[in-house]
């Protein structure tokens, strides 16, 4: 039985669509979410500095004893996983391979959509770990830069959402995919007019929900890092890098309630 | 005379409609741009920050020996005016009071609308300078996130980006304004869309054209300042702080053209 919280890193609020599945999928754990949010985002820098980003933020989560690191940001997730574990000292899951194994499971047709955003379409980080399990699917990667500020402005159900769904996926959908990958945190906000204009022939792979399923298989596998279900309600903290309020209110919207304990700390130089 | 280029400075792409009406309006004059791409957006910044990063720009400026600076960047124009001019050493020139000014002047119903991104509403600054030259004025300022992602992704005049301005300016126009300031500078791009929406009735103050006149102006003023007419063809150069690629591809939509001198500096700790 181990109560350590697991950590949960990202470049800004996105993550939070991870936070939640955790939640979700492990009611007993506590969670320690850490948002860069005043280096966000991590898609447009050099993998370089995406890399001395993220070994700061595992001295963070050092610091602060977590058992386990969780990866939501993709462009991390593709590039700094290896300096990321060899400096939290703890096992760390991105969130790319779990999507990836979970889109190959579903796909029939062999064609798999992936959408993100424009760096992590220009990452091939998808395409790269599809192949990895299956080189014989093709994936049709699509970026979708409209889907994180609608996302971000609560428009998920209007027509500018459906329209704006209709263009981005057209393509995909007429070059016959039957799976589709949501490559990036905030698109799991998107998933009800991402499938209404998907249709039902289409799976969703939220990579979001995937991670969390792989977290929990993790922590059950090595049995001793799961806090016990006798545990006092878990706690949850927040951590971000730059003013607290506009992250408090997005969290609103991707949790649906406000944040207990929300805290800016400084992590440049750790 | 002077050939001396004139600096123009933003934290990324933006300043391009700036750029664009300098050109227009002084075909004479070189223009240096330098987008800040590394650490845009400031926006979220905190006002420190920002003056730190506006500081390292004017070292930047100052070593490339230009005669006057033009800040396209609406969140350093509200905190670092002052620095800048007193770093760069040569005259600065902001993009809200140029605007604010011809705002007022166009206004007759006394309502003046306000559109921008949410760090720019949130400071108040075209508020500020509105009521700066008549307090009597009434503001009604609205953030219109959206507007940034769809001229970057060049959707400027299909459905989706008339139904975002449909539902962003309707408040503002039901309000009575009849001048709307245009306080962000990707969205002249957007010109078509938002002129179409908010009707005949009502005046469009573009930031970017306004501060060209006045560095017009200003340049005419002081005359020494101005390039000579005999002069060979003006040279304009392109700096960024990130991977000029994406920069490079943005511009083409931007300016409708390729850029000659595109060029990756470091000014962090300048």
């Amino acid at each position: 039985m181990d109560r350590r919280p697991v950590g949960v890193f990202d470049s800004g609020v996105g993550g939070l669509t991870v936070f939640k599945e955790l939640e979700a999928n492990l009611p007993h754990e506590s969670l320690l979410y850490l948002g860069d949010t005043a280096r966000v985002p991590y898609g447009t820098r050099s993998p370089d500095t995406v890399v001395r980003y993220s070994v700061e933020a595992a001295h963070f989560f050092r610091s602060h004893d977590v058992k386990m690191v969780v990866v939501a940001c993709n462009t991390a997730s593709s590039v700094a996983l290896p300096e990321l574990e060899r400096e939290a000292g703890v096992p760390v899951l991105g969130v790319i391979e779990p999507g990836a194994r979970q889109a190959v499971n579903r796909t029939r047709s062999g064609k798999i959509g992936v959408i993100g955003t424009r760096a992590t379409v220009r990452s091939s980080a998808y395409t790269r770990a599809i192949h990895a399990v299956n080189p014989d699917l093709e994936v049709l990667a699509r970026p979708c830069p409209l889907f994180v500020p609608l996302a971000e402005e609560g428009w998920t159900d209007n027509q500018v959402a459906k329209e704006t769904a209709e263009i981005y996926l057209r393509p995909l959908l007429d070059a016959g995919v039957d799976t589709l990958v949501l490559g990036c945190t905030h698109y799991p906000l998107l998933k009800d007019v991402i499938g209404e204009v998907a249709g039902d022939g289409v799976a969703l792979v939220d990579s979001a929900e995937a991670v969390s399923v792989a977290v929990r298989e993790q922590l059950t596998t090595t049995k001793k890092l799961l806090a016990s279900r006798d545990d006092a309600v878990p706690r949850h903290r927040f951590f971000v890098t730059d003013a607290p309020e506009p992250f408090h209110d997005a969290a609103k919207r991707f949790l649906g309630r406000s944040l207990d304990h929300l805290e800016l700390v400084e992590i440049a130089g750790e």
